[in-house]
C-alpha cells in the first residue's frame, strides 16, 4: 500500500495527471477483460472437443502477444516515426508527442489490449483446426510487426494515415479490419473444417456447443466496449463531453445492430437467430468504433442498423463461398471494420458525405482502410502460407475426428457430470 | 485517439467536470454488464430448453429498451416536468436541473442501465412461456412510457415525490419495486408453466438446469451493484465521503441476506438452500438501494438480514397461491423493493421512525413505494390483459413441452457433447 | 441521486478526495468479484457433484468472512497498534495514520476484498470433503483474527514489519501466503478426497468437471488482478506514474508465468496442459504482488516466468507427498506468496540483492513471510484440529461418494438437460 503526497493537491498538472490515469488504468483493465470474452464467445461457438483449445488460444494471445507487443511492438508503433514505422524497442519514458498525461507505461498497457484484441478476432476464425505452435509464432509476428505497423501509421502522430486526417477513433480499421482481414487470410490457407462441406459442396451446420456461455462472452464484450471506445480519449480532462458522446453512441449502435439481426433474420428465415443477435450487436460495436467521436447520435443508430444487417449478409455469403469462419470472425470485425471506417466519411459531422462536407475525408477513410485491410490479408496469407509449406498448420485428420482437447492437451472440456 | 488540452488543468470547474464523469462512465459500464448478469442468472435459473430464449428476452431489454429510452423514454423522465411527466424527446443538451456536472448523454447512458434492470427482472417472472414479440412490445411500452414515469416522480427536480421528500437513492422503488410488481402481474396473466402445479394444485420444483452458471450471473449483479448504488452520486466532487458510506451499506445488507437465508433454510429445512442464498443475497442489495445514503451500517446489516428473511417467506408465499415466477423475481426485487424503501422511513438518521424522526418519511416513502408498485402492476396487468386478448402472449403448448428454444429458434443451447 | 455542491471545485483538497474515492471504490468493487472469479475457477476445477457447495463455500467468505472483518477484523488490523495486534472495532472515523484520502469506509470496503480473497483460497484446498459449518467458522476465525494480524504486521504503519521496511505491496505474503499456508494446513488436516491415492498410494487424476467454467473464473480472477495490484496504490494523486508501472509488472509477471508454464509442461510431458496454465498465469500475478511497485518491468517478467515454473514443481510436490489440494491453491497462492515476498529482495531497484542493495532487504523479507507462512500454517492447523476433535470437519463418507450438492444440499448442478 502506498500513501499519497497531499501537497500534490495544489498542483493541478497532478490532478490532471492523477485523473486521466484513473481513466486509463481501468479502462484498460476492462479492456483486459474482453480477451475473457473473446475466449468464452469463442469457446461456446465450437464443438466441446476443442474449447479448450481455442480456450488455450486466447490465452496465447494474451501471453505471447503482450509480450511481443511489450519487447518489439511497441516501439515500432509509437516510436519515432518515419510515418510507415519506427523502430524503437520497449517502452521509452520519451515524450511520444501524443499529448500524453498518463505515463508511457500506462499508455502501454491500454495499447496492449488493442493489440491482443485484435489478434484474438484471428483466434476464432482458425478455430478447431490450426496447430498450436504455429498459431503462437503467428501470434507473435501479428502482434510484433502488423498491428504495431497498422497502430503507427493511425496513431502515431508521425504516421502517415494520421497526417491525412484519418479517423479511426478506437480502431474499426487498426483493431478490427486488421483483425478480420488476418481472419481472411488464415481461414483461406487452413481450409474448412472436416465435414463442413460435403461431397456436393453444400454448407452443414456446425452448432457451437455452448451457446449460453458464448452469451456470457458476448456480454463481457459488450461491456469491454465501454472501455474500449470511451477510454481511447486516453483522459478525461478536457474531454469529460466526449466521453458522454462516445459512451451513447457505442451503446445505441450496439442496439440498433441487434435490432436489425433480429429483423433480418426474422424476415429472411421466419425465426430470430439468436445465435446471430449476439453478432448483430457484435457488428453495431465494430462499426461504430471508428467514428464515434465524431457521429451524432442518430447516424450512430443507423451505423448500428447497418452493421447488423451486412454481418448477416457477409456470414452467409462467407459461408457460400466456402471460408469456413467457426465464429463468424470475418463478418463481424473485417466487414464491419471495413463499413465502419467509411460511415466516418459518410457520416461524420465535420467532413462527412452526408453532412456536406464532400468527399476528401470518405477518400481518406477509403484509402486507409483498404490499405489495412489489405496489408493484413496479403501479410497473413503469406505468413500462413509459408508457415503452411514448414512447419505446417493444420491438425492431423484423426486429431480434428476425436478433439484437440483430448488428442494434443489430453483433457476433456467436460469430465461425466457425476 | 484523443489528446488533450493541458491548459485546463487550470480551470477547477472541468477538473470537477472530468472526475465525476470518469465516476459515471464507469459506473455506468459496471451497471450494464448487470445485464449479463441477469441474463445468465436467468438462464441457469430455468431449464436448457429455454435457457437461450430467455437469454433473448434479456438482449431485447437492452436492445428494444436502450432504444425506446433514448428515443422516448428519458424525456419523460428528466423533460420539464409537471410533477407528473414531461414531454421532451431525445437527449436535449439543456440544463435538466439536477446539478449534473457530467454532459446529458453521459447521464443518459447511466439511466438506460437503471431502465433496462428494470424491466430485466420482468423477463425472469415470466420465463419459458412468453412469445417473444408481445413480449417485445411490452419492454417498449415499459421503458418508453411506465419506468420513465416512476423516474420522473422520484428523481425528476420537480416530481412529485422528489418535491415530498421521498428518498431512493438508487431505486428500491423506482427501479425494483416498479420491475418486481410489474413481474407479479405479467406471471399472473401468462399462468403458471405447464406442469407446475399439478392436478391437485400441488407445487412441482422445476430446478435450474445450470446452477453454477446461475452463481455466475448473482456474482456479476453484486458487482454491478457496487456501481448501481454508489454510482447514483452522479460525481465524486463533494461526495466522497458518501461514496463510502453507500458501498460499504450495500456490502453490508448483502452478506446479512445472505446469512440470514442461510439460517433461515437451515432451521426450516434442516438443510442450506444455496440457490436461495442467491436470492437471499439480492435480496440484501434490492433492499438496501433505497437507503443505503442515509442509514447507518448497523441499521444496513439489520435490512439486509430482514431482506434475506423476507425473500424467503415471499417466494413461499408467491408459490403458495400459485403464482409461477421461476426465477424468483418478485420476491427479490417487489417485496424487497418495497421493504426497502419503507425501511428508509424506519432507519434513516435523519426523519426516520427508529431515529426519533416521526412518521413523515415514513409516509412518504409508504405513499410512494405504494404508488409505483401499484402503477406498476395495474399498468402491467392492463398491457398484458390487453396483448393476451389481441395477439396472445403465451407460447403454444407443444413449444412449452419441447422447448422455446428448438421451436422457436431452431437451436439448442448445449450440443452432443462431443 | 445525488448532486454535487460545485463550490468544491475550488478546494483542491476536495479534489483529491474525489480523484482518489473513484480510483479507490471502482477497484475496491473490481477485487470484490474476484469472488465470483474464485467461485467458478475452483467450481469448475471440482467434480460436478461438489460444485453448487463449493460455490456455497466462496460466498461464506464473502458473507461471513465480510460481517467478521466488520465487526472484529478491521479494527484488529488497522486500528492503534502495538506493533502486533490492535483492538478497535468496526470502523472508526479517526485518522488511521495511513494519510488516507479517502474514507474510512471506503478503505474498510477494499481491504474487505483482501481478507475475503485470503480465505477463498482456503476454500478450494478444502474442497470436496470439509464440512460446511466447520469451514463457515473457520473463515469467522480467519478474518477476525488471523488475516487481520498479518496485515497489521505489514500495513499497518505501526506494524512491526512495516517498521522494519517489509515491503509487500499489494499482499504476496499478507493474502497470498496467508491463505496458501493456511490452505496447506487445512488439506494436511482434512485428509485426501476418498480415491486420490489408491491401495498403492499412486495418486490418481480427479479431472474438473467443467474447464471452459473454471477458465472464465481464471480471466475474473487476471482481470481483478488489475485492480488488486494498482488499487494498492490507494489514491491516484501523486501516484499516477507508478499506477501504470504497477499495471505493467502485473501483466508481464502473468503472461510470462504462462508462457513458463506452457513451456515446462510441454518439455516435461511432450504436451501443455492448459489446466495448469491458467495456474501458471495465476502464479505470475501472485509472485508479482508484493514487488510490483519497486521491479523494473524486465524483472517482473522474470519473476513471473520462475512462478510459472515453481508452480508446476509444487503442485507435483505437493501431490508427490501425498496432500490433496484440488484447485493448485497451495502451489500458485502459498508457494508463490513465499516466492514473491523473497523477489522483493531480490529484484527491488533500491535494496534487492540483485541491484547491490545488500541482503538487509532480503533478510526483512524473508523474516517477514516466514513468519506469516508460518503463523498462517500453524493457527490454522491447531483450529482445523481442533474442530476436527470436536464438531468434526469432514463430511460422512456416504456424501463424498454421492455429493455434497445431492446429500447436503438436495441440488445438482445440471439437471437433465430437457
Amino acid at each position: 500500500m502506498e500513501t499519497i503526497n497531499s501537497l500534490t493537491a495544489e498542483d493541478p498538472q497532478q490532478l490532471v495527471n492523477a485523473i486521466d490515469s484513473v481513466w486509463v488504468a481501468i479502462c484498460a483493465a476492462i479492456i483486459f477483460l474482453m480477451e475473457g470474452g473473446f475466449a468464452i464467445l469463442e469457446a461456446g461457438f465450437v464443438r466441446s472437443k476443442n474449447a479448450m483449445s481455442i480456450i488455450a488460444k486466447v490465452m496465447i494471445d494474451v501471453v505471447f502477444g503482450g509480450i511481443a507487443f511489450y519487447v518489439i511492438g511497441f516501439g515500432i508503433a509509437y516510436g519515432n516515426s518515419n510515418g510507415w514505422f519506427a523502430f524503437d524497442t520497449g517502452i521509452t519514458s520519451e515524450d511520444l508527442g501524443l499529448g500524453l498525461t498518463v505515463s508511457n507505461k500506462l499508455f502501454w498497457f491500454i495499447q496492449m489490449g488493442f493489440a491482443v484484441a485484435a489478434i484474438s478476432i484471428v483466434s476464432g476464425a482458425v478455430a478447431e483446426r490450426m496447430k498450436l505452435w504455429p498459431y503462437a509464432l503467428f501470434v507473435l509476428l501479428f502482434t510484433a510487426f502488423m498491428y504495431p505497423l497498422a497502430a503507427n501509421w493511425v496513431w502515431n502522430p508521425n504516421g502517415w494515415l494520421a497526417i491525412r486526417g484519418f479517423n479511426d477513433f478506437a480502431g474499426s480499421a487498426a483493431v478490427h479490419a486488421m483483425g478480420g482481414f488476418a481472419a481472411l487470410a488464415g481461414a483461406i490457407v487452413l481450409g474448412p473444417r472436416l465435414g463442413k462441406y460435403d461431397e456436393n459442396g453444400e454448407s452443414q451446420a456446425i452448432p457451437g456447443h455452448n451457446l449460453p456461455l458464448a452469451a456470457v462472452g458476448g456480454f463481457i464484450l459488450w461491456f469491454g466496449w465501454f472501455a474500449f471506445n470511451p477510454g481511447s480519449t486516453l483522459g478525461a480532462v478536457g474531454n469529460w463531453e466526449l466521453i458522454g458522446t462516445v459512451a451513447t453512441n457505442t451503446f445505441l449502435a450496439s442496439a440498433a445492430g441487434g435490432i436489425s439481426t433480429m429483423a433480418y433474420t426474422y424476415f429472411r428465415y421466419g425465426q430470430i437467430d439468436i445465435t446471430m443477435m449476439i453478432n448483430g450487436v457484435l457488428a453495431g460495436l465494430v462499426a461504430i468504433t471508428a467514428g464515434c467521436n465524431v457521429v451524432e447520435a442518430d447516424a450512430a443508430i443507423l451505423i448500428g442498423f447497418i452493421a447488423g444487417i451486412l454481418v448477416d449478409v457477409a456470414v452467409l455469403y462467407v459461408d457460400k463461398i466456402k471460408i469456413d469462419d467457426p465464429v463468424g470472425a470475418i463478418a463481424v470485425h473485417g466487414v464491419n471494420g471495413l463499413f465502419g471506417a467509411l460511415a466516418v466519411g459518410l457520416f461524420a459531422t465535420e467532413g462527412g458525405l452526408f453532412y456536406g462536407g464532400g468527399s476528401d475525408l470518405f477518400t481518406t477513410q477509403l484509402i486507409g482502410v483498404s490499405v489495412i485491410g489489405a496489408f493484413s490479408f496479403v501479410g497473413t496469407y503469406l505468413i500462413m502460407t509459408i508457415l503452411k509449406k514448414t512447419i505446417g498448420i493444420r491438425i492431423p485428420e484423426h486429431e480434428e475426428v476425436v478433439g484437440i482437447d483430448a488428442v494434443a492437451f489430453g483433457v476433456e472440456s467436460y469430465t461425466t457430470f457425476e
